[in-house]
C-alpha cells in the first residue's frame, strides 16, 4: 500500500484500474431542484453504482492494487454497511477470498448481499473492540490483508474517481461539489479530484447534526469525536482518520450541517421528484444545499448521491 | 383531430412535435434482472419522464396538434391520475388553459401537482357519470376541447414515441417489447411503433388479474369489461376503447396476466435492485416477464417502465 496522499497520476491510474468493473454512473438534472434552490444542480448518481454505492470504487482500487502474493491470502474487513458489500464484490471480481466481520444483529438483507458475492462472514457482538479483534484474528490466521473503509490511500483514490467523472461529464463547469462526510474517504478523494482535475471547483462537506465530528475537527484542527451520535444517516457515524483529516483540512472549503428532518425531507424529495432511491446518507448534500440556498444562488453545483441502499421496510415517511 | 389509425409518418411527426418538451428517457439495464429472467432486459425509464409518466407524450401531442382557433378555448379532461397531470403540463407548455375534472376524494399530492401547472380544477363526486357530466358542462361553456386519456389517435401517436425511442436506442435488436394495458393508449402506440420501426419485434401486453378486461377482449374479439376490478395497479383499471382495441387485436401478440403479489414483488425488486421508483402499474410488465420467464429465455426484451408516481406514504411493503 502506498504511504502518500494520492496524486493526480495515482487517481488517474486508479480510474483506469476500476473502470472495467464499475458503472460510469449518469449525471442527472432536475428542473424542480434547480428552481427550488435557485441554482443548477448536477447529481452524480452513485446510487446506481455496483453494490448500490460509491464504495465499490474504493474497495476495487484497494484490492486491484494488491500484489499477487498478498491477494492470494485474501482480504478482510469489518462493516455492517456498504463497505462490506464493496469488499465482497471487489474480491469476487478478481477471484480473491473475502473475510467480512459483521455484527450479529446486522439486517438480513445486508448479510444476504455479502453472501451473494461468496464472501465468508464472521459474526461478532456489535462493539468496535469485538469487530477489530475478530478481524485481527482472521488476519493472523489467514494472512489476509485488512482493508480499512476509509483511512487507506487506495480507498481514497478509488472514491476520488466519482468526482473525476463528474467533473469530466460536466466539462469542468462546476462552481462547487458537495459530498457527505463520515470517515472522510469520499470527501477527501472528491477534494483531491477537484484540485487536480478542475479549474477552481470548491468542495464542501455535508454532515448530520447528529454526527457532527467533521465540523469540530475542521475548526479545532485535530480529529474530534461528535458530541453525540444519533442520526438516520447511518453511513456517516464514524469520525475522521489520520489519512483523511489532513486532506480535508487542506482541500475542503467548509463543512455544512443538516438536521435529520432536513435529511428526510431531501430524501423524500429525491424519491418523489427524481424517481430515484437514495439512502439517508446520500440525501445529506442536497439537504445542505436546500438549507444554505441563499449562499449558493446561481451556482453550478455537483452533488454526489452516494448510495441507494435504503431499507424499504423501514422508511422514515 | 385525425380519424384514422396513426401511420408511420404520423408517429414520426408526433415525435418531432413533442421532442422539444419531453425527456428522451434513458434505457437502463440490470445484470440482476438479466440473471433472474435468463434474458436480456432493456428498461425504458418513463418514470423519469416529465410529470413522472409516459402520459406527457400523448397529452402533448394531442394539444400541439390542435389548430390555433381551437387551442384558444383551452382543453379539458377528467382524471385523478397521470393523464390529469399530462394535460395540465402540456397545456402550460403552450400557454393554453386546462380544465381538469377530478374526483373530490383525489389524493392531495395529485391535486397539488395539477395546480402547479396552473390548471383549473373542478371537483365532482367520484362516479364515471359525474365526471363526464362535469367535463361536458365545461366543454359546453368554454368551447374547450375534450382530450380522452386513451381513445384518441393523437394520444396514441404520442404514446407510440416511447417505443420508437426504445427501438432506436437498442438499435432494433429487440425480440419483443412488453408494456402494460389499461385503456390501451400506450400498448396500441407501442404495437404500431414496433410494426413501423422494428424488424419483427413482437409486442406483449401485461395486465393485472384484478382488471382482466384486455385478455377477455383479446380472446372474444369484442370489448369486454373485467369480471371484477381490484388491483394495486390503479393506472390500469379502465377497459379498452373502440380506437385502441382494433389496433391491439391486429398488432399485439398476446396479453399476459399477473397477480397483485407478483406486481408488488416486481416493484420492490425494481426499487431495491435498480434504485428507481416505479409505480405499481409500471411494474406490471416486469412481473409478467418473471412469471413467464421460461417462455422468454434468451430473448432481448424491451420493458416500458411507465411511471414513477408512487404514493410514498402508502407503500405495499
Amino acid at each position: 500500500m502506498s504511504g502518500t496522499v494520492p496524486t493526480r497520476e495515482t487517481i488517474e491510474a486508479a480510474h483506469k484500474l476500476v473502470a472495467p468493473f464499475i458503472h460510469r454512473t449518469p449525471v442527472m438534472t432536475s428542473q424542480f431542484f434547480n428552481r427550488l434552490c435557485g441554482a443548477e444542480l448536477f447529481f452524480k448518481c452513485e446510487n446506481f453504482q455496483k453494490i448500490g454505492a460509491f464504495k465499490a470504487r474504493g474497495g476495487l482500487n484497494a484490492i486491484l492494487s494488491l500484489p499477487a502474493d498478498k491477494l492470494v491470502n485474501g482480504v478482510a474487513t469489518h462493516s455492517s454497511g456498504n463497505h462490506a458489500q464493496a469488499i465482497a464484490f471487489a474480491a469476487s471480481r478478481v477471484g480473491a477470498k473475502a473475510y467480512i466481520v459483521m455484527p450479529e444483529n446486522s439486517p438480513l438483507v445486508k448479510i444476504r448481499a455479502v453472501e451473494e458475492y461468496g464472501a465468508e462472514i464472521t459474526f461478532c457482538v456489535n462493539t468496535p473492540e469485538a469487530r477489530q479483534e475478530a478481524v485481527d484474528q482472521i488476519v493472523a490466521h489467514t494472512g489476509a490483508t485488512f482493508i480499512h473503509p476509509f483511512n487507506n490511500y487506495e480507498v481514497i483514490a478509488g472514491q476520488a474517481t466519482a468526482a473525476k467523472e463528474l467533473i469530466e461529464d460536466t466539462k469542468d463547469t462546476l462552481d462547487l461539489i458537495i459530498a457527505p462526510v463520515g470517515g472522510g474517504g469520499l470527501i477527501s478523494g472528491t477534494a483531491l479530484s477537484a484540485s487536480y482535475f478542475s479549474h477552481g471547483t470548491r468542495v464542501y462537506a455535508a454532515e448530520p447534526e447528529g454526527a457532527a465530528d467533521a465540523i469540530l475537527s475542521f475548526k479545532s484542527d485535530k480529529i474530534e469525536k461528535a458530541p453525540y451520535v444519533k442520526t438516520i444517516a447511518d453511513g456517516l457515524l464514524t469520525y475522521l482518520g489520520d489519512k483523511t483529516f489532513p486532506i480535508i483540512k487542506e482541500y475542503v472549503t467548509d463543512v455544512l450541517l443538516v438536521s435529520d428532518e432536513e435529511i428526510i425531507a431531501a430524501m423524500r424529495f429525491l424519491w418523489e421528484r427524481m424517481k430515484i432511491v437514495v439512502e439517508p446518507s446520500g440525501a445529506v448534500p442536497l439537504a445542505a444545499i436546500i438549507r444554505n440556498k441563499e449562499d449558493f444562488k446561481g451556482k453550478k453545483i455537483g452533488v454526489i448521491l452516494t448510495g441507494g441502499n435504503a431499507h424499504l421496510g423501514k422508511l422514515p415517511f
